[in-house]
């Protein structure tokens, strides 16, 4: 096991990586201080290690939720439901409530945990590559709305992260890859070495070598810990983990949640960055070959989806949160592994790459 | 103009209570960081005041949004309303939100604050006596549940507090009645002269005497600031200005939100905790009498509605937010001017007040 330290002074907490977590005896009870615990998962992985968590939590008064799966689900109407389960189950403020799951269970069990009667404790447990090396760390919770997504919600920080590498032999192809669209991130915005370790490791990755696998979530975990030490509610440099997510969210909120996986819409963002970048000068084309190369072998796709217009993207890209004073800013590149925020570039070099004529069709898997 | 300060190091604000303050140029902008402004009212108060709010923000874009009139409207339904206007206009991360009205306009307005893209800055511009001299105050946001009051929120403070005495012209006997109530709870809290004051000078609040209702804002507004600088998030000592509102909270539940008033309720309230205390021994029959009598002259309620039966009073009290596993904790009174929060109490005592024999029938107004 590999434990990380994410620094927030009062609000700092450990990030457990390695196989065996779940089972571990003794991990989860010191981060939990009343008698009361509601663990929060859905309907597909509680069946999976619902009853393996509750096997470490037997000195509480557990209760458990399982929700409906799916990005469809993360809204204002199930949070509702995990209150309402709290409530009925006469959970005070003393209570600590667990996320088991993917990274909607994460967001929203937070956001409940956020909000429930002013705020109570909580710990993450993802089970998904994309919730373990992302959405887990960091305290970003929230819900989406039908006009943009995550709009609602808080940062608000675990107790702990416990990622537990065992639960990703049970993850679908599809989300793997989902969650290997963030790792590439990482290497993208801000750790190049990492993009070159990336290139020669990612058929272990996709092939789930357990090695391969902690050290991929150890290092984009130790990447994401460093950028919200330094910035933890957003004010500046953790603007550039969203790399890719202003397409990223336009495509989810154009096709309708669930359509397309969060990562899934972040790969096809993050080569419309890298198409912009590319035409403002700001990368090479063979930097943009290399990034969509990469993302292409990783099974995920490297163009936004046909079906949504550069008109309509224009229109759901304007409600994004780094939106100011009407002026759209987006993440880009100025190198393989150096992100930048910034508003300064022509409209017409984004309409080109909405667009796309810019990505090569044969980089499709 | 009298200014008071919440001291809360980095989340300081100034709390500015005096007439004439909606129209004095030059005391909201500098408390507003951005272009966009959502000022939310509702459609009582809209009319009165809201012109005049907005003549003093003609810098700035901004968006209106009235909802319904009534606490059974403080709920997650319309709190979507107001996102679904923000989201709809544009609004982005660096919009400052305005809740112009009473309690329920400012729970909801701040929560919303609190949540949209994961916060937004906001201001408080209250126009009953009850918001004026305490719910505006201290950062307490959110909305009710249908299993229970206030629920669902956050702990988030607002750039400044407005408190205009011009609008309580044209607020609403009952409503004047119901922000006496809380006014009367810092008394029985912790400022026995303010009661003895209280006791001089109701009859002058009654008839909104300006002088008097500035004076007893600003001592409200003081009490009130103290205690919250001392334990912002409700660890310790801000748990006493809950006095009277767990059976309070029972009351509007077990009702339906909107049958009492929110100060209603809590007069009640006040008085079965004052009952309670005398039952412990704690308060001598005198002091009982002189608390019902002030609170029954202020033509408020003294004893909790017939419909409610002890039983259902018991079950509505257990999801209090004071619950600490399993216990319930009231805050009771050695003496007037003296709170305390106790969970060391008989059960059968409890009992007793709930039957109301303690309470003459002739108290009522």
């Amino acid at each position: 096991m590999q434990t990380l330290k994410l620094d927030l002074g009062a609000r700092s907490y450990p990030i457990y990586i390695g196989g065996g977590l779940l089972g571990r005896a003794g991990l989860l009870a010191p981060h939990i201080r009343g008698k009361q615990v509601m663990v929060v998962s859905n309907v597909t992985v509680a069946p999976l290690y619902l009853d393996q968590t509750l096997a470490a939590l037997k000195e509480f008064e557990c209760h458990t939720l399982a929700l409906p799966d799916g990005e469809q689900y993360k809204t204002l109407d199930t949070l509702n439901l995990i209150f309402d389960t709290l409530l009925r189950k006469r959970c005070d403020r003393h209570v600590t409530l667990i996320a088991l799951g993917g990274g909607v269970i994460g967001d929203l069990t937070g956001f409940a945990a956020a909000t429930y009667q002013r705020g109570v404790p909580y710990i993450q447990i993802p089970t998904t590559l994309l919730a373990q090396v992302d959405s887990s760390v960091g305290g970003k919770t929230g819900v989406n709305h039908p006009l943009g997504k995550n709009m609602i919600g808080a940062f608000y920080q675990p107790q702990c992260v416990i990622a537990d590498t065992d639960t990703l032999s049970t993850l679908p192809e599809r989300e793997l890859g989902a969650g290997i669209a963030e790792v590439i991130k990482y290497g993208l915005i801000c750790d190049r070495e990492f993009f070159d370790w990336l290139e020669a490791n990612l058929d272990q990755l996709l092939a789930r070598n357990a090695g391969a696998l902690a050290c991929a979530i150890e290092r984009s975990c130790r990447n994401k810990a460093g950028i919200v030490a330094r910035d933890e509610r957003e004010s500046g440099v953790r603007a550039l983990l969203n790399f890719g997510h202003t397409f990223g969210h336009a495509i989810e909120t154009g096709l309708g949640y669930g359509e397309w996986l969060h990562g899934e819409a972040v790969a096809a963002g993050m080569c419309l960055a890298a198409d912009l970048s590319r035409r403002l000068g700001w990368i090479s084309d063979a930097d943009l070959q290399r990034i969509v190369r990469l993302i292409a072998r990783a099974r995920l796709p490297v163009a936004a989806p046909a079906t949504l217009s550069a008109e309509r993207f224009m229109e759901l890209m304007a409600v994004d949160k780094k939106v100011r004073t009407g002026k759209l800013r987006l993440v880009l590149l100025k190198a393989i592994g150096e992100a930048v925020l910034t508003g300064d570039f022509p409209a017409d070099k984004l309409i080109e790459t909405l667009h796309q004529s810019g990505i090569p069709a044969h980089a499709h898997a």
